[in-house]
């Protein structure tokens, strides 16, 4: 049983944590809070033990009527691996703690790629992080773009490949920040650098990207364009994500017209309408001329889960990555 | 003396009628309205003589004190050009009474092609525009694609061009739709018309687009890709950008970081922030191996104005379109 802790359970450590526990090889050991808020006893309600991010903060939460089980150094000398979910640029600092203690660490993507020995997407480079120490999962829009790269590559070969991302401003708990009624592009100056990350996962592929920050909150939308070395019939492009349980097709004649239709059917399946697969709009795949175009909405409170339970595996030394990653997809139960 | 008239007095036909006024070889006629809202007491406010769009319904404005000098069929009668900036659908229809009173007309890019001789875009193809009876200056997109596509493709050859649009969801006089919280590709199915449309007015050039709907009333954004014959250097492209007035150009360490910041900024120079101008961040010009890239605003309200204007003229069969083109541009304020 591969002994598990997270720190920093926010918006993608609580995920994370709860996607652990569905496991039958892995087990959360306990979860890290910096402030005794509403997440922090939810932590405890649902069941995890709970600790203090601040070694010396721990009164904190007792004044708070919260139990807490210690800090982050008690709870790395009882695990096997950290998922560290901390705001992004602690990784580096945190680093150095898990180095210390001698734990494995698997960070996310809003630290910077040297952070880790390898980036990491499940379907495009799970063999990479087999037995490293320190693994970076990237972020969401990468994982995305990763995961459909890595389709149309291995099938067709890209030769070049360009994406819009047109981003949500906010998270959905996010009260503090707009734009409300603004299109920034994000950055201004291109090419933006999700195309940079991506090739931390695939160095080969000719990728440019760009950005825009919308006011919303539900999910990216991506406008994906390949130009391929052998052009695929639209209905066999359809039918090899079919096959892929990461990928789900959603079709406007269903209803599916913007992110909000999609994140209401989430509602209804899903705990916290947590979606963990690329949503890709069948309708909108076109093959015209020597060009392979989609749209594909991603969740970027959700998507990375898996992902992050299979570096789990492949750091621990577990080397059969299609069974990691259905095992994974079992549980969380991803379905072709 | 050119004499105009303008078939609806809303969003477009306010701002057309304004602009005609500040020429000095035409003149507003009158302008109609459906009904006797605010926006018609504004156009008597502002010196325009009313008309009933519907003719019948001359009482309906009588009733609120409103001057109403008759309807449509005689405002006809007294003008050479008819300006039709009636809701999107209705110009086949409204075509038929022009056709029967023998006076030429101009469309909007809410109508079908076919509801005239030649699609327009100014700096593109005025001279097909020439004594023509009816031409349609295309939407605010398919303008502002056009613009810029003129100028790359006259300089150095568009092999391809692909845009993604980033649509504002509603104008902000609209109080009655939103979103309010999504982000939906519109249309679904790949390519969208865009790319079509701008083919009426250039119909050699290979172009795809795609488009979204997201959440702001402010400005269009478009993500413009161009493949092209030979390579420019950024300045030079920049260079020739600064050189056409209906280009503007942002950047975003004056502040300009969003569509917001350039209304902001508009609506300290211009009346109702109208910006006529493709709205281009410079610093967000790339030119990354053999393609270029850049962000424009399109400021839907207003772009199509100066078409407007150098449509009436070259109907009237004014030859010359550099001079109708720098008339207007003059006019309106619109410098290098």
């Amino acid at each position: 049983m591969i002994r598990v802790g997270i720190n920093g359970y926010g918006t993608i450590g609580k995920r994370v944590a709860e996607a652990i526990s569905l496991q039958d090889d892995m087990k959360v050991m306990g979860v890290t809070k910096t402030r005794p808020d509403f997440e922090a006893e939810l932590a405890i309600k649902k069941g995890f033990r709970l600790f203090s991010a601040i070694p010396g903060n721990e009164e904190k939460f007792r004044d708070r009527g919260i139990e807490i089980e210690g800090n982050i150094e008690n709870l790395i000398d009882d695990v096997d691996v950290i998922i560290d979910c901390s705001p992004g640029g602690y990784g580096a600092e945190n680093r150095r703690v898990y180095e210390r203690h001698g734990v494995k660490a698997i960070f996310q993507g809003g630290e910077k790629a040297d952070v880790a020995q390898t980036s990491f997407i499940s379907l495009c480079n799970y063999e990479k992080a087999i037995g490293k120490d320190y693994v970076r999962v990237v972020s969401c829009n990468t994982t995305g773009m990763g995961r459909i790269a890595n389709i149309i590559d291995s099938e067709w070969g890209i030769e070049r490949m360009r994406v819009v991302v047109i981003r949500r401003a906010v998270d959905p708990k996010d009260d503090k920040k707009g734009p409300i009624n603004a299109i920034a592009p994000n950055p201004v100056k291109l090419p933006s650098h999700h195309g940079e990350d991506l090739k931390t996962v695939m160095p080969h592929l000719n990728v440019i990207t760009s950005a825009v920050k919308v006011p919303t909150t539900l999910m990216h939308v991506h406008m994906v364009n390949f130009n391929v070395g052998e052009m695929p019939e639209r209905e066999s492009l359809i039918e090899r994500l079919k096959k892929e349980p990461r990928i789900a097709l959603f079709n406007s004649a269903n209803g599916f017209k913007s992110t909000a239709s999609i994140i209401e059917y989430a509602r209804e399946i899903r705990q916290r309408n947590d979606l963990w697969e690329n949503c890709i709009w069948e309708d909108s795949i076109a093959v015209e001329g020597d060009e392979i175009y989609l749209f594909q909405a991603i969740h970027q409170e959700a998507i990375v889960v898996p992902e992050n339970v299979d570096a789990i595996r492949a750091v621990m030394g577990f080397e059969d990555k299609e069974k990691s990653i259905s095992k994974t997809n079992r549980s969380l139960g991803l379905t072709q």
